[in-house]
């Protein structure tokens, strides 16, 4: 039987693989990478300087978030119109992107599979609802289905469990690793931390610097609160897993995590308010504790050191390897096909 | 033989005809109204509360400009996507949106001609490179050409000349007609009318709010100097014919100006920067002046009042008639099916 052919739109915001911050582009590599690893013919519409292993195909030469000669909406239209254009090449096109590849779906024959990546403001939903009927959706974890669309699947993000190593005992400080944006819950950290009498590392990417300079960088001291910027890939690993724990004190309802299962990967216990996606990624009192305030936060952190390292590692590679999303994915295809 | 089908794809950001400003908007209305008159059958893509004679289709209530509902990226996706959905329905789909639906001509097998109404940005011309060879280009002034693109022909605007009149003789007061921005030289229009002791009439929306607020706001004394805000298609005529001239002072290379021939058409002469299509549209010593400087209008003030007023409005009807503009784009059409 001929290999499955499939396009993986995937964004043109930032390298496929990401260089450090970018959860879309990193979905897209990871499975793509595993798609072709279990033998389907991928072909990656991403930027000319992303990496696969698969076939590349691109008409932006840089994520537009990483070249400020690029017009975000004119690399964005090319790019969706390339794939589209080559229809006819692919059993299926996964749309990796947002909403607008939906509104090219009708005029192809090929079918269109969509990973929702969350719905940034309720008013993209009519794209959505338009396109239900003709194409398939996968969520990307339960919490985020929205009542009024169909979906073919949840499907859980999967990781590289081989990138994240078990750090068998707990470290000496404490973990906020995200975007610093109030969504994420960066000052948060920083009162659970102060409260614990315990140090904590602050990496990502300043999404928002008015809340970073009015709310973060006026309590970063270096010693008790430190912030250590983006972190690649390579440092991700003993970054997360020198934890004593990460603390996820997320302010709106997060569709995934990936920090979330990077640290688990690592045997690092997570602490997280119970909203979103929380409750499907954390088994509470076993890979971490679901709490709802800040004080219920401190207390998990003196419970944490005593949860099984080795066992949050394990259950990480069992529910969140990028094996069991492309057997998923694969399955949800066959579906769609 | 059976008429041809046409889908003219307007802007949605505002209704067409527009209630106060909208050229895009009101270049679509006019052309719709003219084609139905000549037997076309026109189906007009526009907001849902659109007037035309012909077919209307919309998926979007309301222009996002009048509806702060309206998330502009998701009415204008929906909205391409409707026209060229049924583009199996048309014998030519008429763009005169801007790049985007470009980017989905390569799916559907009717012809695609695109009245490009100026270059926003350089950064968007990537889209009309790539879709130049396969599409028709109609510039609207010989001004905007780009050397890179080809075109089935320079087609400039129509207006309803009946809906201006005549107004013989010079009136009392210069006048600034256009949006609010450094664009179209608002504060220069001020200089101008101080310099030649001549009350100055402001109307248009406000563009650029801070431009108004430093530069036109303080100036503003309602007798030398007064702002009417934005006017409706009603009062145009009384407000465009009453003038002494118009003051079109441009800071950019103007593709068209409806103004101009609107102003023409009442018999005002037109004191213009000589710059983007002002020489297409203005006969230098018959119609208007065009000037390289303050100085230069001030002294063209002087000379206006000695033009035939006659004279310019039938040069107005003859060469800037929607008639002409019709007759100009079947030709284009016939090009192009």
């Amino acid at each position: 039987m001929a290999p499955l052919r499939v396009a993986i739109l995937a964004p043109v915001s930032w390298r496929v693989p990401p260089r450090h911050y970018g959860p879309w582009e990193q979905f897209a590599s990871l499975l793509a990478e595993g798609l072709v690893a279990k033998g389907v013919d991928v072909t990656l519409f991403a930027s000319a300087d992303s990496v696969t292993s698969g076939r590349l195909a691109s008409v932006v030469g840089r994520g537009y978030s990483e070249d400020p000669d690029v017009e975000p909406k004119v690399a964005e239209c090319l790019h969706i119109a390339h794939a589209f254009e080559r229809a006819g090449e692919f059993d299926l096109i996964h749309n990796s992107f947002d909403f607008l590849p939906l509104t090219y779906s009708g005029l192809v024959e090929t079918p269109v599979l969509t990973t929702i990546h969350g719905f940034s403001s309720p008013r993209i939903l009519p794209v959505y609802q338009r396109y239900n009927a003709s194409t398939a959706y996968v969520a990307i974890s339960d919490a985020d289905r929205h009542p009024s669309l169909d979906y073919v699947a949840t499907i859980h993000h999967g990781i590289d469990t081989d990138a994240f190593s078990l750090h068998p005992s707990p470290g000496g400080y404490l973990l906020f690793f995200g975007r610093i944006h109030p969504d994420k819950g960066t000052a948060e950290a920083i009162d659970v931390a102060e409260a614990a009498g315990m140090p904590l590392v602050i990496a990502g990417i300043v999404q928002d610097q008015r809340y970073f300079d009015e709310r973060v960088a006026p309590r970063v001291d270096g010693e008790r609160v430190s912030f250590v910027g983006a972190v690649g890939p390579e440092e991700r690993s003993e970054l997360l897993g020198g934890a004593h724990s990460l603390l996820h004190l997320i302010g709106f309802d997060e569709p995934f995590g990936y920090s979330v299962v990077e640290g688990m990967a690592c045997g690092t216990p997570v602490l997280a308010f119970r909203r979103g996606s929380m409750g499907e990624l954390i088994e509470d009192g076993t890979t971490g504790f679901l709490v709802d305030d800040v004080e219920g936060a401190v207390a998990a952190v003196g419970l944490a050191a005593g949860l099984d390292r080795v066992a949050i590692r394990a259950q990480a590679v069992a529910r969140f390897g990028v094996a069991r999303m492309v057997a998923d994915y694969l399955e949800a295809y066959a579906a769609v096909v």
